[in-house]
């Protein structure tokens, strides 16, 4: 029997994160305040939870997981499979290439963030704090910390950009109904919020604003700390699950992967499969290219310049070193909304800058990606994630591109999230009434 | 570390479905020809398929699954965990009850639908049938069969009530993206549609008039069948594979149930996981109960007689030995659409009349429901279909009034589905924004 479903066992649940801070070839540049204004690091030392900083910093390559964690992450649905798509290279006839894919789809919350959000609540709740407060666009971010806080017993305080708070009524039940308190931003919770809708009472919001509510809210509750979701140090580190699995895995049906792909918005996904493979590339272990997937709208690591610039709009955070667009810049919108970011994470930038991680970037109208949606979804049998369907997309054009130089090649998708909650962005791109 | 999931390695799929027929204390009472009229057997021998009619009338305990439907089960998620639901019982603070779910809501389309589909599809295939036909009304079945016949290279035609075709937008899609054709019924397809459009060119449907239309079709084209998603034996049998898993799985924690509890319309999920351990209760095998979470909208086995009547309004199929409200009632509308059937399979009652089966109704408002899918939401941190919250308001009344008894009992509840497609049915009966 062809089984192509690639499980591990409960047992074999990774003990440790994975840091590749220390197997970098140059030192990771350090965070950087900027010039004038108040620290940024002396604020979010003060906003931020304690054992994520300490992670941010660290140089230990191996983090233990708590055993809360690790119970939590089983709880959650972990380990994910992995999954040879036979059926999907059968329908593209290739003969050399063979195609895998990690389901990170398989989250309660519909997407990968619960890995990083898991550890968040955990680390919280162990530093005595009753509330975690974070701004979402999309909304999964928004979600996958509802969730944890939940888990953890905790509140969870969502400022969510108006615009999209209104329009996507499903995400926002979704969180309500875990008990989330979701305002619309800008709200009347905070100063800053008060500020913009004084100037307009309707003001539709954006992702700046809604980082500057969840930061001054989290800074003035004594109890409340602020969440990240993406870019940092951490949040790859926890991310890291992902990629040890995968690592596994392969090592079960005795295969290696040539080329390992995600789609890359911040970096947290891509950075989560990536990073344990591109360690073990640095410390001479295996070879293995990485290709992060990315938008036209958005391509910070295609079309990006590497030098400091702020991780948010509202300039809170410290400079960080990252191939970016402008914190300033303006995206135009596309339904795979977690890609818009204007920046890599700095532990992805400096791979790209060595010329480990190469990019490239779909054009913004995303019919080719939501095309590849739908043949995976009609070979493979799963409906994927909107950002998903970018790295599906250069999956196959890699797997083709193997196939016509009769290559042979192991690729690895991983599928960032699952599509129930994003279905009318494919009506929309794929005319189906 | 204490591990809530309990898995099922792939090598311990079962090799076999489960038929209960031949261990019956009483032979089934037959299907019978309605008085006057065409045949119905004759009918539904010439649109069905053959190897499902031979499973309907075998009285083999143990049904090969061939390897080819393995295969496809390992695809579509399977062996799916059972979960110990330890974080349930503490919120309850339960001490003497312990709970378990499974998890059918990690189905590709979001229910259990899929493990009959894929086996339909798969004979059809075997058959030389290049297409399958079906109707849908809350669009679950629909959902399945589009993604079975897919998988297996089929056509699908989908008859969908137009009142849902309609409203259920993202349903549509979900169907439409994986190829199948849908048509609204009543429509233009056949001529028992065109008859109704005549008389009303807005005419909203019905399921009769849907099951009919798809009859038509399916015995007017020679490559087409016609495939059903409940109710039948052979549909109860391929869906004994969800029991037969879990049955496994208390074995590996050494733990067995003493209740188990599902959702039922027409009986195909709960028949699923408990007809193989009904069936070793009648081999003085093991001691377990069952019991049927209902809606009062339609409770078949609650307050229906025990009786012969049609499977469907429309009155094509032949008569069937169930509880039934007469298969002319009209029910009032729920969000739980999937249980608004007016008579429970055939299997079942014969096990209901025996006294092996109980069943309990839950008004129609659903708010007690919709509450118990808050509450193990927030718990256990799945979002589960409408249909599946009645299962687990049952589990957790059962579980509740055991402790108030101070009684050591095991309940096992299915989880049907997922609710990611059903967030509007929360949103609305739980008042959320």
């Amino acid at each position: 029997m062809k089984a192509n479903q690639i499980v591990l066992p409960l047992e074999e649940l990774p003990k440790n994160w994975y840091n590749i801070a220390p197997d970098l070839p140059e030192q990771l540049p350090p965070p950087k305040e900027p010039e004038g204004g108040p620290s940024r690091m002396e604020f979010l030392g003060e906003t931020m939870i304690h054992e994520c900083l300490k992670q941010e910093a660290s140089l230990d390559r191996w983090i233990p997981i708590p055993e809360g964690i690790r119970e939590l992450y089983i709880q959650a649905g972990r380990p994910r499979p992995l999954y040879r798509a036979r059926r999907l290279e059968n329908h593209l006839g290739l003969k050399k290439a063979r195609l895998y894919y990690k389901r990170e789809d398989l989250s309660p919350t519909g997407s990968h963030k619960v890995n990083t959000a898991l550890a968040q609540a955990y680390f919280a709740a162990e530093e005595g704090k009753t509330t975690l407060v974070t701004e979402t666009g999309a909304g999964q971010w928004g979600s996958a910390l509802s969730y944890a806080a939940r888990l953890m017993g905790l509140q969870c305080r969502v400022f969510w950009v108006r615009a999209v708070y209104e329009w996507k009524s499903d995400r926002r039940t979704f969180m309500k109904m875990l008990g989330a308190t979701v305002h619309a931003s800008p709200s009347k919770e905070t100063e800053v919020g008060q500020q913009f809708l004084r100037k307009n009472p309707k003001h539709q919001g954006s992702l700046g604003i809604a980082v500057s509510e969840g930061l001054e809210k989290a800074n003035l509750e004594e109890d409340s700390v602020y969440c990240l979701g993406s870019v940092l140090n951490h949040v790859l580190i926890q991310q890291s699950i992902i990629g040890l699995e995968t690592i596994e895995q392969f090592k079960r049906v005795d295969d290696e992967p040539d080329l390992i792909v995600g789609c890359l918005g911040g970096g947290s996904n891509f950075g989560g499969i990536a990073l344990p493979f591109a360690g073990e590339v640095l410390k001479g272990k295996r070879e293995c290219s990485f290709l992060a997937a990315q938008s036209e709208a958005a391509p910070n690591l295609v079309k990006g310049e590497y030098r400091y610039d702020f991780g948010d709009v509202a300039e809170k955070t410290p400079l960080l070193k990252m191939y970016t667009l402008g914190h300033r810049t303006e995206m135009v919108p596309i339904r795979a909304d977690g890609l818009r970011y204007h920046a890599a994470a700095p532990l992805i930038s400096t791979l790209r800058n060595q010329g480990l991680v190469k990019a490239v970037a779909y054009p913004a109208d995303e019919r080719l990606v939501m095309e590849a949606a739908r043949i995976f979804f009609q070979n493979e049998g799963w409906l994927i994630a909107p950002e998903s369907s970018y790295a599906v997309r250069a999956g196959i054009d890699e797997a083709l591109k193997a196939e016509k130089a009769s290559q042979e090649k192991v690729i690895c998708m991983n599928i960032s999230g699952h599509g129930f909650l994003d279905i009318e962005a494919y009506r929309d791109k794929l005319n189906i009434e």
